[in-house]
């Protein structure tokens, strides 16, 4: 169903505040047969005064199984078929170094590499160059000019960086010019399309600047590109919901998302307590706010499960700070599971609580996956959050007479 | 969602192995008001014990209320939307009695019936001609010889048979030539496009040559024939799912449905014990398993509540023979409900169980319909578990960054 249909359609104004709390990799798994999950040990005597308030069920960011990316997990929380909304990986890299991505853009991953006498490269990165060495080099090539196109490169990590063209006219459907492979020189720039020729031409132009640049570098003195891609084409929060919306973020890869689908990217927080901060500050200029929080993903990736237990506690104790705003409707989710058992993202649905005061609450006492699966929203895919929240906030009319 | 495109892209290959159990017609529902369904009424240990471990849910064949046939049944636990791609009648007839498809092939379903003097139906059944009559007449049809095409004529049962056209080029879409009326004569074959047209030019031939044949019959002297279809075109189960499948079932539908997405039909076993030791011998050359246990449906169409529990505890019997080859995925499940009370295929949800190392378990400890209700898996859509028993197996990558 296309959700952005029904919003557009029946979208209602008024003086509502939505939260969106979401804690990054939230879901998780049991570490012994029989035990509890990671949300499940922690104490949470605020997240548990909500559930009884509220009503819990489980998201999938995606579908049953699948498993998503932090890309996908975000725009399905906001609201987005993450199927249909796309993000390249150029753009994704682009977002999550924190570069503002414009519709001229193409924007591109690129590594560096070595090339030898006969122009085949020798090592696909360069050695693996540390970053000290190879972030002088990015902002060497910001001295390539090409006419009629304004070019930005940004150093990443390591061997990579990012090189965005923009322009009039420019297409993103360009095969990657790294080879995968060593002995063999890197692939030329074609374009699959007039829109992506007219970028090929100006690949090429300045793949051969970068090289005359580079020539005497002992280990990158050469380059490849990879996951070209335009900017997304994507409907803007406030069209599709009618929210003014604000992003309170810490990392550079959410505050892009959020600002890919037009929210404003709102103070310098560095830590929840800043965030909180932040949200209090923002509070009477927006309707809806996405607060971020990394580190119940960051531990669950690490497999260390105390650790992720002490993050949603971490968490826990902030619960107060917005609950005393009294926001209309208050949503506590996760972009995708990230077990400690698993060390990764997981497709295993994710433990979600809303509370509003025309919420149907459910019987459920604390908040957890397993109260989750016997709560009142069911299993859901992640894009009818958006709708949920704007139904509790009484911003959405009737659909039909 | 076309959940191929995802197992398409995101598919990995790896050493796992997935066990499809299909009890055919599992879930039923309770004989008197307050008490058990068959399954919740069988004593299943080993079962039980699995749920402990594991995950429940209840599938949807298709959507919720409607009752599917083996066709779709099957169809959508093996991955694919049982709506998008449908089996039509002449095909599905052809399958069940074990004939192979090829691209090339028209299927039809075919009718013995009387016609009188006048060239008009008498009996649209032939007196319903017993089998031991019928079959010798399908046999003899079998000397028609039409120059371009190749002819299989297959006695069914009774008045019943099929006919398969084999040739280049042919359409499936004729309508039947079963007036169903008496007093009047078969409909002329006729094709809706020019393919289905050059079907009908070798319909008519074929219905003259066998009114010749048949003239001096008493009972079946003509014939009708309905449900024409191409075979089906069907995305195969190795492509679609990267993974090297075996059909270990007793009876010619379902080894012919296997056969259709393009699993091998492994073994000859009659007996669930013999399907076992062919599961056993075929362990290293497969990644998945589709087992099929006919009698949970053929005692829930009988009505036999006593007969269709002792079959779900010879089930459960020989479950131990499935965990002891330790698979990374075990799925119990069927392709549709067949309660007792009702005699017949229905709408009501399949109760369904997952156990792996990475599953979610659930608070269950016995499997059946009410504990289904709780499970962690929800309420789904069949094509999802195909999708469920990947990710659990480790079988799909992240989508999207």
């Amino acid at each position: 169903m296309n959700t952005h249909d029904l919003t557009r359609q029946l979208q209602e104004k008024n003086d509502s505040k939505i939260v969106m709390l979401v804690a990054d990799g939230l879901g998780g798994l049991p570490i012994k047969p029989g035990g509890n999950t990671e949300l499940e040990t922690a104490k949470t005597p605020n997240l548990d005064a909500l559930a009884v308030q509220g009503v819990q069920g489980l998201s999938h960011p995606i579908a049953p199984g699948i498993t998503p990316g932090s890309g996908p997990g975000h725009l399905g929380l906001f609201g987005y078929d993450p199927v249909e909304n796309l993000i390249g990986r150029g753009a994704l890299e682009s977002v999550g170094i924190g570069f503002k991505l414009t519709p001229q853009d193409v924007a591109a991953r690129g590594n560096w590499c070595t090339i030898d006498a006969d122009g085949n490269i020798s090592d696909r990165r360069a050695s693996r160059i540390p970053t000290e060495e190879s972030a002088p080099l990015a902002e060497r090539l910001r001295d390539i000019a090409i006419p009629g196109v304004q070019l930005f490169v940004e150093p990443v990590k390591e061997h990579r960086f990012v090189v965005i063209f923009r322009g009039e006219g420019l297409g993103g459907n360009l095969p990657d010019t790294d080879p995968q492979a060593t002995g063999v020189p890197p692939l030329e720039p074609a374009g699959e399309d007039d829109a992506s020729k007219k970028t090929a031409g100006l690949v090429r132009e300045f793949i051969g600047q970068a090289r005359e640049m580079l020539e005497d570098e002992p280990k990158a003195n050469g380059l490849t590109l990879r996951g070209f891609a335009c900017s997304p084409d994507i409907p803007q929060f406030e069209e599709v919901f009618g929210l003014r919306a604000a992003a309170i973020a810490v990392y550079p890869m959410y505050k892009g998302l959020a600002s890919l689908v037009g929210m404003d990217v709102v103070g310098s927080a560095t830590t929840l307590s800043e965030q909180m901060d932040v949200l209090e500050e923002a509070w009477h200029d927006y309707d809806f706010f996405f607060v971020h929080f990394k580190y119940t993903d960051s531990t669950g990736e690490d497999g260390n499960f105390e650790a992720k237990v002490k993050r949603i506690e971490e968490l826990d104790a902030m619960i107060p700070r917005m609950t005393g705003l009294n926001p209309t409707v208050l949503l506590v989710t996760g972009d995708h599971s990230t077990p400690c058992a698993l060390e990764s993202h997981s497709w295993h649905p994710v433990p979600t609580l809303l509370v509003s005061a025309h919420c149907r609450p459910d019987a459920n006492t604390s908040f957890g996956e397993s109260q989750a699966v016997v709560g009142g929203l069911g299993q859901f895919e992640a894009k009818y959050m958006m709708v949920l929240a704007m139904a509790n906030a009484g911003r959405l009319g009737k659909f039909g007479a």
